[in-house]
């Protein structure tokens, strides 16, 4: 099923709504690695309440009819802070439910809008659980962080907007590097490349519904802890979202907390970017070495997310 | 004098040393302002080494004959880490000689290059003193921080940088706020425009050796203190910066060390963009109000540094 129309179209209408952020370029060897390839990052952690997902929380409340209860969203903090975010400048009443292991800098963000925050529940799952329970009761609209079709599109965005940068630079980007954990962002930039460009989606070993998934040839459960848990922790992968990724062939690969841990602090200290776990994931993949790019090629790295409880000013 | 045709020859010497950092355009209602005009920042932060002295430092190496000696620099910090990152990689010995307030982030850096580092004295003109006595006594050659064409050559490709950048807009820039210490960044980029565009100095009221020049017609010392005198605190504006700035008919203003402190921290907020005090300075003349934009006009702020010790992984 080809989107790239509908997601062309919905980018016009939320461009507004939303920050294009930049697309950076930086040296492999700054990161011990050969300079045989040309490495960007997208710097989405920098994007309206601290992640991509502003893209996709934008996006629904474009393109659903809001019920006067408002809307409601189960999230390991990064689509809450953006739900919260884009429904309460639109005087639209917010319910967020999140589970205990969501980070602080999250949790604060999403307080900090004056959304109604409920921590509750061990993992994102129970989080879902409540959400669900609170629409049912109340008539709110659910905002699915991932397993929905326009939370889909509104991700996709930041595909149509990669490949504008690149362009820009006279550049196809070859292969995308993308964190995942419901596979809400992945299949939307799937969805806009298509088979056109290689998209690999790269989890936690702690947290990897789609290995699991693609291993197994459909959808599984997973066990889902570590560093990244709460932005990356989805037991399973969305049923949309995982139909799109089949369709597109993506491939998939896991690193450890510890790459995660040594390419967040990388990326810190040697370009003063400073990501969440889950948004130094991506560029983990390359730093660990498990992935080698072909010499020649573009390749670039999503740093999806910078809502992290590591600074004290 | 113009020295625009030296600056892109040089520009183009140096530009596989130094980083094409990112200019962002955010909006000017996310940091309280009114959306009046287009605000741009450029994120200079991310240079190698943590600031825009990476361009002064290459400049120098690539313009001026090395003793065997090596190099030597006086730095509150950043001139510092520029100068030991870019000497060391080329495998020249470089001393580097801090006040005791300089950053441990700034320390740090330099340290971790291999450089030898001498932290001695309470300001920026006593680790000169003692830099200078250096010299003399071992032939090592003084790269000084502002006071030195080559430098100001390599801190003016910035300018060049960003008019490329806003081009790429279809803009020109109508205003460039940049911070002031002793004048080696704002007499680089007024080098660059001319009297063709605005370009303002913003510096600490407690550390106003431009402001203070400016009033009395001729350069003179100040005292210096704050929370951004580890970057911004010279005790006076360098001769041939000052030379510059008088020609090109450049402006200056102060903010408060509590205006610079919420101009970190809501581009911390809201942006997840973090800059040091010296920084944030260029940025601080908007949200504190010092300036209002034209309506319609395109404002560029530096975001010049990041080497912040506020970050603990």
């Amino acid at each position: 099923m080809d989107l790239t129309a509908d997601i062309e179209q919905l980018h016009q209408r939320i461009v507004a709504s939303i920050r294009r952020t930049p697309l950076f370029e930086v040296a492999p060897a700054d990161f011990g690695l050969e300079n045989s390839f040309r490495l960007f990052l997208k710097l989405e952690l920098f994007q309206r309440s601290g992640s991509f997902k502003a893209r996709g929380a934008a996006a629904n409340l474009d393109l659903r009819s809001i019920p006067p209860a408002g809307v409601a969203a189960a999230s390991g903090g990064n689509h809450g802070a953006a739900v919260a975010d884009a429904a309460t400048r639109l005087g639209i009443p917010a319910a967020i439910f999140v589970p205990e292991i969501s980070d602080p800098a999250k949790t604060r963000r999403i307080a900090a809008t004056g959304a109604r925050l409920i921590v509750d529940g061990a993992h994102y799952a129970d989080a879902l659980e409540n959400c669900l329970a609170h629409c049912a009761q109340t008539g709110a609209l659910n905002i699915h962080a991932y397993d929905q079709h326009e939370t889909i599109l509104g991700q996709a965005t930041i595909g149509r907007e990669i490949e504008q940068q690149m362009r820009a630079e006279q550049l196809d980007v070859d292969q995308i590097l993308v964190a995942v954990g419901g596979g809400g962002l992945i299949s939307g930039v799937s969805a806009w490349f298509g088979t056109t460009t290689s998209v690999i989606g790269v989890e936690p070993e702690n947290a990897s519904a789609l290995n699991a998934a693609l291993v197994a040839g459909q959808i599984v459960d997973v066990d889902v802890s570590g560093i990244a848990a709460d932005s990356l922790g989805a037991r399973r992968i969305g049923s949309l979202n995982y139909e799109i990724l089949c369709e597109n062939a993506v491939t998939a690969l896991t690193v450890t907390d510890h790459d995660i841990r040594s390419a967040q602090a990388q990326l810190w200290q040697t370009h003063r970017i400073l990501a969440e776990p889950g948004g130094a994931t991506s560029l983990a993949a390359l730093t660990s070495g498990r992935i080698r790019p072909r010499p020649g090629s573009a390749v670039c790295a999503v740093i999806c997310g910078g809502n992290v409880n590591a600074v004290s000013l």
